[in-house]
């Protein structure tokens, strides 16, 4: 316990450091280590590869599932697309030092609103080592030192990876303590890290519902977390068939494993007896386990009940709960009552009827006429992205580069008191 | 204990379902009860002024302090400056609905950064009444609802406020729900209040340093807090002595009881001899108590040490702490170890000397030739302000209307699907 602590201030105090020199390092500096990152983990991709596999064959033997197996797992084609990760970041503007705002005030005081990192940014996450190194990629780049804590399944991934990350950046003029991996995976460093508020400045928790839940109420450190994506399709009585055909399959079938898939498909009553049968012979081409509410399965037989749990649940996975209901306002009580405010979109011809759910929908992201597989930074335009927040502070919805930093006031005056 | 749960969270159900309106409310509406409010407010000033009389008269009967007694006062020029801020705030913009980005997208996506409110927000505060007034002006103009919860020991002025406040706004045609406050001045309750993050958005603390971090450490929540002010004025050897004089003096003694006023005065050696007596005897004739170090006390006799707590104390009095440092980095050094990253200022004819310490400073405002004391959302051009935040996290420095809120991705497609 007493090691734990001791262990853990001392990464951070060279992190606090560390952040003080790095907001002050040149655009280029940055780059430079950026790509070298990525030439170091191409160059070394058969160790990593074979620290890998001494993770999968842990895992295997402790008989996880094979969606936590598939999370772990790197290969070439993985270690690829990290590293064109990497390089896209190098391509982005630098946020930092960027004038938000210029305020010139009556006494003459000319005030600007600067960009600056936000310090020290502890992330904590779980299976997925591609998680160092995006995080590396984008905090280095916002001008953030980071404290990274993965789960133990990927240990001996994450120790090749930081090792080559750290040989990467501190050879390329980036101030010692930038990176601070932690390779102790003892549950305890976590409780540790989360009363650090006074080295770090910003905890983002990557991970299952249950970590991110415990990060919340334990932190004393402000934290901006992901959550989970219960996902809705709400197809207007006003909805041109086709396009909610297209778009509801593509929003559950073209990636399901993932956030902004969709899990609950609203269907308005007036409209249902055309759309479904048809939307739903093309899910059981793409063996889509579908759960409806009691209209549902009146119009379409043969398919199961969905409990009260359904509407609640981010399935991940090919099954989708499908529901009438009477009004665009019985849709909206739904989606507020047991979605998580993460995408949500409306299919409708109807001017008033989109305006009315992108106004009313309380979540990140809402669409008209699109699929909700579009919430991403990438998608957005904004890059690379480190999550996606579905709380309201600080950030919402996809997170890049500028997500991870704070602002500063400027004042520059040549004598000003206040009177 | 369950019953304050229970009181507790039929108010905050009442706020969210509140908010699902509020937030569409039009702003002339929300104008209107504004300036209601203060017509109430105006109309009951008598009434105020005798509640008010029993908190303080409770708070002499418990011999709490005379400053403390202070704050808790109204009197009808604090009630007249209160009425006044709501009127300021109705003149303000409405931050609701304001287009932050847009963004065209190759696949013809158009995407627009809407702002929105942040939804239900929790104001912990201690002795203040005028909290209560200021916080329900900058909620309901931002479209957010408020749950406030004031001390203890000013309960007879808050809820007459409260009641004044309610009658206002909900005949105004703002929803029911949109103002709750706690009568219960049970402690439990505020740990019942920073458990409930499915119903609060963001809590703002507003009072000592003590409830402010209990509040950090305890909530589920997320936190906006301003904290402690421990700010300097660094006299750099290139100063020109005049301002410096002016400067130094405007901020410590224009108003020492408040967090932008500066608390350490650091002071290069090579100006110290010819600043330091002209300085020091305009502070005598201020009454202003000096704790200076080693080298201040060699230069000007008769004055007290300073201690190494000395460094560390935000006295809100008129008491300073003097250094004479070696160098611009010594000062830098000083600020980043002892300073709380508020408001602090160098006073320099060199540039170089500027930049260096306004890029260095980690602070929320760093001047250059003016008063720390300009710290404020009025001086730089917000209009009221909710405090001043010093963490990093979702706004940084004085917070106005536009820091309450947080935004969506409304997203307009034709039918785009995720390949």
């Amino acid at each position: 316990m007493i090691n734990a602590k001791k262990y853990i201030i001392e990464k951070v105090e060279r992190a606090k450091n560390a952040s003080k020199k790095l907001g002050l390092i040149p655009t280029v500096v940055k780059n430079r280590a950026l790509l070298k990152i990525a030439e170091n983990i191409l160059k070394n991709s058969g160790r990593i590869i074979s620290e890998n596999l001494k993770d999968i064959e842990n895992a295997e033997k402790q008989k996880l599932s094979s969606a936590l197996i598939d999370r772990l797992k790197l290969n070439e084609k993985r270690i690829v697309s990290m590293t064109d990760g990497l390089k896209q970041i190098a391509k982005l503007p630098d946020p930092i030092g960027e004038v938000i705002e210029k305020i010139k005030r009556p006494n003459g005081l000319k005030i600007e609103k600067i960009r600056v990192p936000l310090g020290v940014i502890g992330i904590i996450y779980e299976s997925r080592p591609n998680v160092t190194v995006d995080s590396v990629g984008l905090c280095l780049k916002s001008g953030n030192c980071a404290i990274l804590r993965g789960g133990s399944s990927a240990i001996n991934s994450n120790k090749i990876l930081s090792k080559i990350i750290c040989d990467a950046v501190y050879s390329s003029g980036i101030p010692d303590g930038t990176i601070e991996f932690i390779d102790n995976t003892d549950r305890i460093i976590i409780s540790e890290i989360l009363r650090l508020s006074n080295y770090i400045d910003c905890i983002i928790p990557r991970g299952g519902e249950g970590l991110i839940k415990y990060i919340r109420e334990n932190s004393s450190v402000p934290v901006i977390a992901h959550g989970k994506g219960v996902c809705h399709v709400y197809v207007d009585k006003y909805a041109d068939i086709e396009k909610a055909v297209k778009i509801s399959f593509n929003a559950k079938v073209q990636r399901p494993g993932v956030c902004n898939a969709m899990e609950t498909l609203l269907v308005h009553k007036d409209i249902a007896k055309n759309f479904l049968p048809v939307m739903l012979a093309e899910y059981k081409k793409a063996d889509v386990e579908i759960r409806g509410c009691e209209k549902t399965r009146k119009i379409v037989g043969g398919i199961k009940f969905a409990t009260e749990n359904d509407w609640y649940t981010e399935y991940l996975n090919l099954i989708l709960s499908v529901k009438v209901v009477s009004s665009i306002a019985e849709a909206i009580t739904h989606i507020e009552k047991y979605g998580s405010h993460h995408s949500d979109a409306i299919i409708t011809e109807n001017k008033k009827s989109a305006e009315k759910f992108l106004k009313e929908v309380d979540s990140a992201a809402v669409y008209h006429n699109a699929s909700t597989r579009f919430t991403d930074g990438g998608e957005f335009g904004m890059g690379a992205e480190i999550g996606i927040s579905t709380q309201k502070i600080h950030a919402r919805g996809p997170m890049g580069l500028r997500e991870l930093t704070s602002y500063k006031f400027v004042v520059h005056g040549n004598g000003q008191i206040r009177k």
